[in-house]
C-alpha cells in the first residue's frame, strides 16, 4: 500500500510559480503572509496529514463507526488525531480572529485540506462542516450566538453539521417538514428528522452544534419559509460548559460504500432547543452564503482522492514487472520490464496526472478568488471576485469530483486484480471518494446552478470576462513559438466556448427544459477548457523556470510534456462535449416516462 | 431496493426480432430449438433467477465468505441455491450430450447466464469457471479423464477452478512458477502457491476440480514451458465418488471491494496429485481454447450489471419526487415531479438504456459465431465464425465492462445520498461490476488483443468483412428515409473506422509501441461503431415491426427513439477516440519514469 506524500514540489509549483500568491496577499493586505511562511505551513500539514491521518485511513475503513443506543463511537485513533488537529492550531485556520481564529485566507488553508482528503477523506468529513457552520454563524448569528459558540467552533473544542436534508427533501428543501415553535425565552422548538447528517453524533469532540433548517409556524409554503436554527446537543451552562442533554439525538447510522469511518446520521430532533440564525424564513440564503466554501471543499476532497490515486499508480507502475516492451526488453537485467513502459499503462498514469495537475491549479485560482471576496479593501473587487467565485466554483465541485472517480478508477486498474483487495487501499479511494459527485448538491445540480444561476443569472457576463482573459493570456504569449502547439487548441477551445455558451442562452431563452438539456455537457465543456488554460499556464511558466532555475529542469519538462499530452490526448474530450451540445433538446425527449419500463 | 426482473420482452427482441435465431438454429441443425422452446427457458429463467438467486445478492453481500482454517463457508442460502441450480439443469446448460450436459448452443445460454449476473454476480462466479474447465478439459483431456471428471462437472456435482495466477505473475504468466514432478504412476506432484482462484475452495459442491498451469521440471523458459493440470480436492474414488484429501488447500480468501459472495482463494498445492491436460509445454494453448467463452462470460457479466442498474435507476427516477420541471409542474397534484422530468436525469437514462440494449445485441450477436464455430457442420463456416467471435469477444469482454462501471455509476448518481447507503443496492452494482474490468484479462490486454492478435493478426481482413457488412446493411437500407438520420453516421463512423485501422497497422509495422498506444481508443472506437451497427438494426426491425405488430407500438418507437439518442448523444464519443488515435504516439513517452514522481 503506498503511503500518502504531501505533493509540496507541485503544490508549490501551483502556487508560487503559476499563481504568484505572495503578490496576491500583499493586495489582500496580508504582505505577512510571504512565501517562506507558506511553504513552512505546507510542510507542517505534510508531516501532520502524512504522520497523524494518513495511518488511521485504512483501520478508519474496516474498523467503521459503531452505533449503539444513540452514541457513536469513531474508529480507534480519531479522537487522539482529532486532538493534535485542534492542538496543533490546524482547526482554527480560516476561523475569524476576532473569536480566536487565525483568520487565514482560503487559499492558505485550501493545500491543506487538499493534503486531509488525500490522506483520510474520513477524518476531514467532521470538521469540514465545521468551518462551515463557523462561515454561517459568523455571517448571520446574533452577537449573543456568535460570543456564546463560536470560540468553541473556532479552535475546534466543539464540532458542527449541517442539517438540511429529510427523507423526502434532498435536492429540492422545499419539500422540508421539520418544524421550529417558537417558545417564551425566545428560543425555539425543533422537531423532525434529519438524515445524512456527516457527524451528527460523534465521540470526537464534547459538543455537537447543529444548524438545522426548519419552519416556522406560520411559514410560507416552498423555500421562502425556511429559517435556521442553532440546535446543541448540550445547551451551554453559564459558564459555557456542555450542560443539558438537548433531545436532537441520532437515531442510527447508514451503513455506505464509502467513507466509513465518517458518521452519517439519522438525527431525531424532538422540540429540541435552538435559536434563530438570521432573519425569519431567510433559512436558505443563510445556508448559501456558505455553500461556495462548502462545495469548494468538497471539489478539494475530489482533488485529494485524485492526487492519492496517482501516486498510487506511479508506485506501483514503477515497481510491477510484467511482460517485455512492445519493441523489446527495457530492463534485460529483470524478469520482465516494469510495466511504467507500457504506453497503455502511461496514457492511463498521464491521464491521471494531467486531470490532477490541472485540476489543482484550477481550485487553487478559484481560491484566490474566494480570498478576494472575503478580504480586500475595495468593495468593487469583493464583488467581481466574488462572482468569479460563483462561477468557478460549480465547475470546481463538480468536475474536480468527476475526476477523482476516473483517476481512483484508473489507479484500481494499473493494480490490476490487487487494485479490487481492500489491503492494497486502491478500491478504498475509489469507494471513499465516489460521495463526492452526490453530497453538497449532486455534480447534476452543480451543472444547473452553473448554466442557470452564474452564467444566464448576468447573461454571461463573468463568463465573458472569464473568456476574455484567457484571450489575453493567448495574445499575450502570441511570439512564444514553443507554446504554439498549446495556444492554437486553446484559442479555439474558448472561441468555441463563447459561441456554445450564446447558442445555449438563446436556446434556454426559448425553452427552460434546454438548461437541463445542456447542463452537465455544458459544465464539461467549461471544465475541459479551463484545464486547457490551466495547462497553457503551466508549460509557460515552466518553459521560463526551466532557464532560471535549471537544477529543477526534469520537473518542468515534465510539465511542459503534460500540458502536450492535456492538449492531444485529453482536450478531444471537449469537442466531444460540444458535438453533443449543438444536438436539439428533443432526443431526451423521445420516450415518455412508461416507456423507459419494458 | 429494485427487485430484479428479467428483462424478457428486450431479449426477445434482440433474439427473435433482430437476429432471427430460429434461422441460425436451423443453420446449425438445431431446428429443435424452436421460438417457443427459447421463449420457455428465457421465461423459466427469469423465475429461477429473480426468485432463487437475486434474493441472495444483497445478504450474501453483507455476509460474505467467511475463511476458517482451509475452510470457506459460503453466504446462507447459496448451498442450497447451488442444489436447485444443479437440479433444475441450469449447470448442464452446454455441457456435451455424451457427458450428460443438454448440449445446447453458447446463444441459448447467454440470456439466462446475463440474469445470473443481474441477480447475483457472486453467485455466477462459482459455476461460471466450472464451464470453462468443462470446454478444456472436453478439448484436451485424456478418455481417460474425460470419462473420470466431466460427468460430474457437466451435472454441475463438482465445481471447477482456474488457477493461472501468481503473485509475481498475473498478465505475464511466463513468469509462473509452480512446479509438477512426473511420478512413476503417470501422475504428477503439483507444488506452488496461486492467488485470486474464484472458487477455490467452498461448500457448494462435494469435491473441486482445479486446473493448473505448472511447469514440468524441464520446461523451457516462458510462455512455451506451461502445462495444464487437473488436481482435484479429493481423489476420486474406484466409484467416483470423493476419496483421499489432495493437498490443494486454500490458504486464505481476499477481503475484496465486491463480489464478496464469491471466494477469492490463495490455493497452496503442496505435491499434490494432478493430471497432465493435453501435451506438455501447450498448457496455455490449452487454457486458450476456452478464452473466448470465458471472455465472452465476463462481457455478460458487465451486461447483467448494467441491466440491474438501469432496472433500478429507472425505478426510482419514476417515484421519487424532487423539484418541479424546468418548464413548470408536470405532476401538480403531486408534491413535487417524479425526477424523470427532468432532462438530465433522462439523459442519464438514456445513456444507460441505449448503452444496455446495444451491448446486449453485441453480446448475443457475438454469440451466434460462437454456436457456429462450435456446432456448424461445415468447417469453412466453423473457421469464418471462430475468426468472428475472436475479434468479438475483446470488444464484448472489455467493452460491456466498461459500460457497466458507467451505468451502475449513473444508477448511483439518479439514487443521490441514497445510492451511497447499502440498503439500496445501487452501490454493490458499482462494488461487485468494477471486478469484470479486470478479470480475465485486464480491459487493457483485451484492447491489446483486439488490435495486436485480431486485427493485425490477418491484416485487417476480419475486420473489414465486418465492415463490408455494415455497409451492406447500409446500402440495403438507403432508401428507407425514416433510418436516413441513423445510417449518415452509421456509414460515417465505419469509414473512419476503415481508414483508422488502416492507418494505425501501417505505423504499427515501423513501430510496435504503436500497438499499445492505440490500443484502448480503438477498443473503444470500434464499440461505439458497433454499437451504431446495432442501434441501427434495432430501428429498422422496429420500423417494421410497429406496422406488423401495432399493440406493441410504444415498445418500437422507445427503440427508435432511444437510436436516435445514441446517434446525437453517445457516438460522438467515437469521434474523440478517433481525434486521439490522430495524435503522434510520443506524447505517451515524453516523461521518464521517474518524471512521473514529483
Amino acid at each position: 500500500m503506498t503511503a500518502f506524500k504531501a505533493p509540496l514540489r507541485d503544490m508549490r509549483f501551483a502556487l508560487h510559480e503559476v499563481l504568484d500568491v505572495s503578490s496576491h496577499y500583499a493586495a489582500i493586505g496580508r504582505s505577512d503572509l510571504n512565501a517562506e511562511l507558506v511553504d513552512a505551513v505546507l510542510e507542517e500539514g505534510g508531516r501532520f496529514t502524512a504522520g497523524v491521518l494518513a495511518p488511521l485511513n485504512r483501520s478508519g475503513d474496516e474498523e467503521g463507526v459503531t452505533f449503539n443506543n444513540g452514541e457513536v463511537k469513531t474508529p480507534d485513533g480519531f479522537p487522539e488525531a482529532y486532538r493534535q488537529f485542534c492542538e496543533n492550531g490546524w482547526a482554527s485556520m480560516t476561523g475569524p480572529e476576532e473569536y480566536g481564529g487565525q483568520g487565514l485566507p482560503v487559499s492558505m488553508a485550501a493545500p491543506f485540506h487538499e493534503m486531509m482528503m488525500a490522506a483520510n477523506l474520513s477524518f476531514r468529513v467532521y470538521s469540514g462542516l465545521t468551518e462551515g457552520a463557523v462561515l454561517a454563524l459568523t455571517k448571520h448569528g446574533s452577537e449573543a450566538l456568535k460570543d456564546e459558540y463560536l470560540p468553541k467552533l473556532v479552535s475546534g473544542e466543539w464540532l458542527g453539521t449541517m442539517c438540511l436534508t429529510e427523507p423526502h427533501a434532498g435536492t429540492d428543501l422545499a419539500l422540508l417538514r421539520t418544524k421550529a415553535e417558537p417558545q417564551a425565552d425566545g428560543s425555539y422548538a425543533v422537531s423532525g428528522t434529519k438524515i445524512f447528517i456527516s457527524g451528527g453524533e460523534q465521540d470526537m469532540s464534547s459538543n455537537i452544534i447543529h444548524l438545522v433548517l426548519a419552519r416556522l409556524p406560520d411559514a410560507p409554503a416552498g423555500v421562502k419559509g425556511i429559517s435556521l436554527f442553532l440546535v446543541p446537543k448540550f445547551l451551554p451552562t453559564e459558564a459555557g460548559e456542555p450542560g443539558e442533554r438537548n433531545p436532537a439525538v441520532c437515531g442510527s447510522v447508514e451503513h455506505k460504500m464509502g467513507i466509513k469511518a465518517a458518521a452519517t446520521c439519522v438525527m431525531n430532533f424532538d422540540s429540541a432547543k435552538g435559536w434563530l440564525i438570521g432573519d425569519e424564513n431567510k433559512g436558505l440564503a443563510c445556508m448559501f452564503t456558505m455553500m461556495n466554501d462548502a462545495r469548494f471543499q468538497v471539489g478539494l476532497q475530489g482533488l485529494g482522492i485524485g492526487e492519492m490515486a496517482y501516486q498510487g499508480a506511479v508506485e506501483y507502475a514503477l515497481e510491477r514487472l510484467q511482460s517485455r516492451a512492445l519493441s523489446g526488453p527495457q530492463h534485460p537485467e529483470l524478469a520482465a520490464d516494469p510495466i511504467i513502459v507500457h504506453p497503455d499503462v502511461r496514457r492511463m498514469l498521464l491521464t491521471q496526472k494531467t486531470l490532477v495537475e490541472g485540476c489543482r491549479v484550477l481550485a487553487y485560482d478559484a481560491a484566490l478568488a474566494l480570498d478576494i471576496e472575503h478580504f480586500h479593501d475595495d468593495a468593487a473587487e469583493r464583488k467581481l471576485a466574488g462572482t468569479r467565485a460563483a462561477l468557478l466554483i460549480p465547475i470546481v465541485k463538480s468536475f474536480l469530483t468527476d475526476m477523482s472517480a476516473e483517476a481512483a478508477n484508473i489507479g484500481m486498474q494499473v493494480y490490476g486484480g490487487h487494485g479490487f483487495i481492500r489491503e492494497w487501499g486502491m478500491e478504498q479511494l475509489v469507494r471513499d471518494g465516489r460521495i463526492t459527485q452526490i453530497y453538497e448538491g449532486t455534480n447534476g445540480i452543480q451543472s444547473l446552478d452553473l448554466l442557470r444561476r452564474k452564467v444566464m443569472g448576468d447573461q454571461g457576463a463573468e463568463l465573458t470576462r472569464l473568456q476574455d482573459e484567457i484571450d489575453a493570456f493567448c495574445q499575450q504569449q502570441e511570439s512564444n513559438v514553443a507554446l504554439a502547439s498549446l495556444l492554437t487548441p486553446l484559442l479555439s477551445v474558448n472561441a468555441h466556448w463563447r459561441s456554445l455558451a450564446a447558442d445555449i442562452m438563446q436556446r434556454s431563452a426559448q425553452n427552460p427544459e434546454e438548461i437541463g438539456g445542456c447542463a452537465t455537457d455544458f459544465m464539461q465543456f467549461s471544465a475541459y477548457a479551463l484545464l486547457a488554460y490551466a495547462w497553457a499556464r503551466m508549460a509557460t511558466v515552466a518553459a521560463k523556470r526551466a532557464q532560471e532555475n535549471p537544477e529543477d529542469v526534469e520537473f518542468y519538462q515534465a510539465k511542459i510534456a503534460s500540458a502536450r499530452f492535456y492538449a492531444e490526448r485529453i482536450l478531444p474530450r471537449a469537442d466531444m462535449h460540444r458535438q453533443v451540445l449543438k444536438t436539439p433538446l428533443d432526443s431526451l425527449f423521445g420516450l415518455t416516462a412508461e416507456q423507459f419500463v419494458r
